[in-house]
């Protein structure tokens, strides 16, 4: 993904080639690259979800039986910000920034997006929580933790994503309560 | 977009060319298709999203100043919702059958809900509703839009595409005071 990236950032995303980005991640060739990724545009992406589904499912599961809707979808948020340490932030402001310049990359985060969004409310589904609960609680969840992700990619910023997450959390259930 | 409909149910999308598509809608030229169109997946959305956006924000900037903010995003469904009437309920189902037969189109589908969400979160901003309220409250109203879609297009259903987003609105609500 980094070879990816670095391509995207020179050149831009349109001028980069598949067998390009093959090149640069190892001598890879082009149909090695089209056995892991269905299209360009998931290099940058198919790694990056199904760990972030598999964490935030984890730790759902995992969670104390007691707990609240969105204390069970903050321990998933904990166990999933806690991989974005503080050296990764650099990073991730290349990878937001080329995102962003690219209408095709736009679609697929969003869809990524989404592809959270259902795996966490599979997960709470899971814990006995109903419709439409377990969606709204979902939607929650990834949605603090992209508002973070913004502001946590800002190479300015100080909090960590776990801090940022957690305080984008409440704000979004003092929201949700304000709306009953 | 009833052309295209037709032959991606008929043939399949990926067996679909442009060239069909513009000549199965009354002739066009390819290169007429794309001036309208900026890929063959957009034939199916362009024309949706401009129109339901407008109907939203139209009828949101319209709803009285004392209105709760569920209460002018239910204002604005309202809006969008009375343009479903019954007659469009059997092509809504051919159409939701198509989308979700292609991963194409499902991408693109969440991409255009996502572009929904936007445009309902910025009329609401604009009347004064702060974040992240605004975008919780165009999240519920965008989400039981499309809950209640998937029940109205069913061939069986009796309800108005209305009376099942203002149901579908109301369970949402109700879920966003559990997690409060």
């Amino acid at each position: 993904m980094r070879a990816a990236v670095d391509l995207f950032d020179e050149q831009g995303y349109d001028a980069t080639t598949v067998s390009q980005i093959a090149e640069r991640a190892g001598g890879l060739t082009k149909m090695t690259f089209f056995r892991h990724f269905p299209d360009k545009r998931e290099v940058l992406f198919a790694a990056g979800q199904e760990e972030h589904s598999r964490l935030l499912a984890d730790a759902i599961a995992a969670a104390p039986a007691p707990a609240t809707p969105l204390e069970v979808v903050g321990a998933g948020l904990d166990a999933l910000t806690a991989t974005f340490t503080d050296d990764r932030r650099a990073f991730a402001a290349r990878l937001r920034a080329v995102i962003a310049a690219n209408g095709e990359l736009r679609e697929r985060a969003v869809f990524k997006r989404a592809g959270l969004v259902s795996a966490t409310a599979e997960a709470l589904e899971k814990r006995g929580l109903p419709e439409p609960t377990a969606s709204l609680a979902a939607e929650l969840g990834v949605g603090a933790f992209y508002r973070a992700f913004d502001r946590w990619a800002d190479p300015a910023g100080r909090q960590t994503l776990t801090e940022l997450t957690r305080e984008a959390l409440g704000q979004l259930r003092a929201a949700a309560v304000t709306l009953g």
